[in-house]
């Protein structure tokens, strides 16, 4: 048994406490929010222990590995002070909104052996990773072009989106991972563009954007597309497709049943889209503590690790200047 | 160039007219109607020319072969004095609602060499057809049920009904041939059930029913399930599943185009079925007279003839029996 | 808290026993199995307590409730003596294989108050429920004709299906509690149709059918159809249609992942269906025990009780009369 | 009765004159074409009339409109003799490869009264109409996001892709026109990026890509991406998704039939995609023959005229220069 520690209890900490708690090879050692009587709500549903603070957690020998789910900016903090104590760390992404912080990072922690896993968690949707699988297996011969798709059912708040670090650091970054994921290479070339059409006057106030499309090339000239709006009102809408010399794969949205209503003037209706990445990444979630458990038990590289954060976020600067400056962006000149 | 009379100019038949004016090996030689007007109609959009009587039709040399879409009380007659005069015969159907009708016209036109095709219009459906070639090519392994989905937009008016020889024998007939199709062998026994909910009191006066269900075995043991409705608000539901020891094959319903919507509160919501067997068997009509002018050009045996027209009768028979005994029917009891 | 004792180790006790384990309101108390390896390896996974008898779980005061999952031929004892003990049931279908023993049992605990939930799991399914709950908001208008398919992955092995009471009491069980549940009202005569289709010699040796179609109608004309094979290559064939005067609602099949695959010669193509009741309706089984949950915490009625598996059994009765005497048996015949 | 004469009798000029032939408003006044067998052969099949030269046709009283099917190169001069002549024209696309010939032929043609059609022949499939209907009712809200994919089943031969223009003005040219159907307003900015993934070393000699993607952006922001690809094995891709404040519509893939097929392993099989574009535009091309014969009769202006070819050629040159210098590319800088 695996004993995790929870740090942060917002929405995202609690329903990974839950799932740890409720794991068979993983037991939910403590759990810890700057704001106590957070941490003392997820510990009353889940048996845990509420440890007083981070430095407590990194100390106890009764914590295993972490689990990093506080607020972005200290992201990075904490995830040094883990390395440092020897702990295991799943950490929810982005390390940091600034690249330089994350390269700091990762000069601090280079040459660890311990399992660092970015919370990635679309890598372990069955659908999306049937997708990856298919292009692995050469089902689709060989690839050309990934198209992903990732529409938010409503816009967050003002408040969150301020210190969003903007649409590309914040909700394009699990599409960069994603496109990255199918490609199997890494992005050579972006391309953005950005418009303000959910929400005009706010973003235009943060200096933002709430409908993006990235377009990316790798060196060998595959191409990913990645398509994004703030407010999907039919649900989240989360699809990729993989397009290949011998065919295509796609992994088409979920819905939380199957059912099919027909009637005057209208046929196959389905319900919406599920709401949001809690319900539609249930599964995911789940597989993404499996897979964070294993790589401690094992003491492997995890499947999705710090690189690949860091490289996320590079695609999201790369984006940015893209848009900044109206033209196609080399990542190497970002990175 | 095969010259074709029609016989008969109301809905079906002025369809089949176009039709046959449309085609690349076939000529609207004539078209005759009793009701002279409904001819003259179909004969100004056409540029066929109007023939006073079926006699003047039969013993015309300018006529190669016939189309009979006039009522069905007719039929059998027509089939007879067209057989006699040495047309190849397209016959709507049903040749006759009395099954001892179309006994003595087999016994009339038996050993005729003329190629005698019944308007079992289905057959030719490219759907409906896949799922029938897919069982002969063994793609579902050995054939165990056939389930048929079939019903109506909407209740055809009073005076229709009173002389449609109730549902099995004017609606279920399409099914009842559509299973044998499928099936490839023919049923033993029959089992009905009969209900009166979309016009109970004027289903009670007719002594018909508006919603059944037919299961059908054949020596072997293989199933064909059907159930009609004569009113489905969403459209003209058809669609065939067969199901055998390696697998399923399922013939889905259409659609006017492919356009799916998404909005607050559902998604991926379809335009209705298309309306009705015009709209709905469009390719499978065409393909229905290429069979036809192509059996008549090369003098052979239609893919669908008299003694299936015969078949679906005595499955009718066999049905209305069963539900006025309570018990299963064997075919050969009625046949 | 409530604390549920398991009765019955095997794979549904075992998959049980974890869903307890896992609920936020239900404490798994204790396992039984009188192979008492069975519950230990349940109990080891789980951290219960092993109990040595029905006895000691029934007289234990640490026991608030139990689920039987034993084999058949014990239910009607065990749901007697829990009843007999206070304590609230979720029993696993069948209740007996002899409708003569269901009755008795029903005298036995006439009266009782305690919740005594039947193990109809499929209520409880999103997309079955989903379709329920159309029918009964008027979605689709009158309800006229229900069909459920549901086809089991595979055979299962000789030694289960001598003892199975037969596809009727075994399988259908299940389709014929959904058809009810759908329905909203008794069906009033059923007729039958077998065959031995996957498993010939076999099924001629018990006595009993592997592919089976039953149809049902109501005092009020409604229909109910059921289609069954032992054996679906592609997975486990689970759907469920209502059709009524305003539309239709269907709860179709679900599938591991929504990943498509498209290639030469193909396109579209899915994977097989999820493989059977363990993974199909995983969902349906954490909904019954928190159905269970909340019946035994407020002491209410369970929507899904004694009466319907007795009329369940009932239909399986009148299904097999039917074959049997090749007639519509009035379900009143076998009450 | 329209009389219309078909110049180019390749293999979409023969379909052309078959559609008019079959037309019940209009008539096949004549054939021509430089290969006079070719037109021999339209004849015969059509029972046209063969005329020697354009000429002849420009000057005939029996022809009262024009369908211009010839080489691409000869597309501006037909048109502009036709306008001289007093003939409607339906043009296939591109009116020329060269952005500047086509502003001659505008200037040459310019206020000319005469219904000029341009064949986008996509603008009358009936999913992407519905889609772009669905756009004008509201149905979706405020149009954000077009998404058109277009992949052609395989690769044309090199001696037609020698003198196509290049990818961008002979295949996206119909994706640049239905982004601009769709979208309601122009683009304003243009990037693209290009690959060689089918044939790279026939592109890389052609200076011409196979594999292409293409973001536009109007003034208002709304947002439209193209992705092309030379070759797709399981048939000719070809959806259009409008995503927007309320609502998503999406015109899905065409298939020959709605059969499905499942089996060990795999489940929901269908055919692949219908072929190409005389077959997954078929009811399109016979709804544009409508449109331009109810444009001759009531001298009104086509939908789809001059102006949206030239529209999408500039945007084709537009994307051709994007690439080539790396940036986006106001569509002002070029038009």
């Amino acid at each position: 048994m695996i004993k995790i520690a929870v740090l942060g209890c917002g929405r995202i900490g609690a329903m990974h406490a839950a799932n740890i708690g409720a794991h068979r090879n993983a037991r939910l050692a403590a759990v810890q929010d700057i704001n106590e009587a957070a941490a003392r709500a997820v510990a009353s549903s889940t048996g845990a222990r509420v440890m007083g603070s981070a430095a407590e957690v990194f100390s106890s020998p009764d914590v295993d590995a972490v689990l990093i789910a506080t607020a972005t900016d200290t992201h990075a903090d904490l995830l040094e002070q883990a390395v440092a104590a020897g702990k295991p760390v799943l950490c929810e992404k982005p390390i940091d909104l600034s690249l330089a912080r994350v390269k700091r990072c990762a000069e601090v922690i280079h040459g660890t052996r311990l399992p660092i896993q970015l919370g990635f968690v679309r890598r372990f949707d069955p659908g999306h990773k049937a997708v990856r699988d298919a292009v692995k297996a050469g089902d689709i011969g060989d690839l050309h072009q990934v198209v992903v798709t990732s529409r938010d059912p409503g816009l967050a708040p003002e408040a969150y989106l301020k210190v969003s670090g903007g649409i590309f650091r914040d909700m394009t970054i699990h599409d960069f991972d994603m496109a990255r994921f199918i490609l199997g290479e890494e992005p050579e070339w972006v391309t953005a563009m950005g418009s303000r059409l959910v929400a005009p006057a706010l973003m235009e106030k943060l200096g933002d954007f709430d409908t993006v499309t990235v377009v990316m090339r790798t060196a060998s000239g595959k191409q990913a597309i990645i398509t994004n709006s703030r407010e999907s009102l039919y649900g989240y809408d989360q699809r990729v497709e993989a397009f290949g010399s011998k065919g295509m794969a796609i992994s088409q949205n979920q819905r939380p049943n199957q059912m099919r209503l027909s009637g005057k003037g209208y046929s196959n209706q389905a319900a919406p889209l599920l709401h949001f990445f809690i319900e539609r990444y249930k599964e995911a979630f789940d597989a993404e503590i499996d897979a964070f458990v294993e790589a401690v038990e094992t003491n492997q590289t995890p499947v999705v690790g710090f690189e690949d954060g860091q490289k996320a976020l590079t695609l999201a600067e790369a984006a940015l200047k893209s848009i900044a400056e109206g033209r196609a962006v080399k990542v190497s000149e970002v990175a």
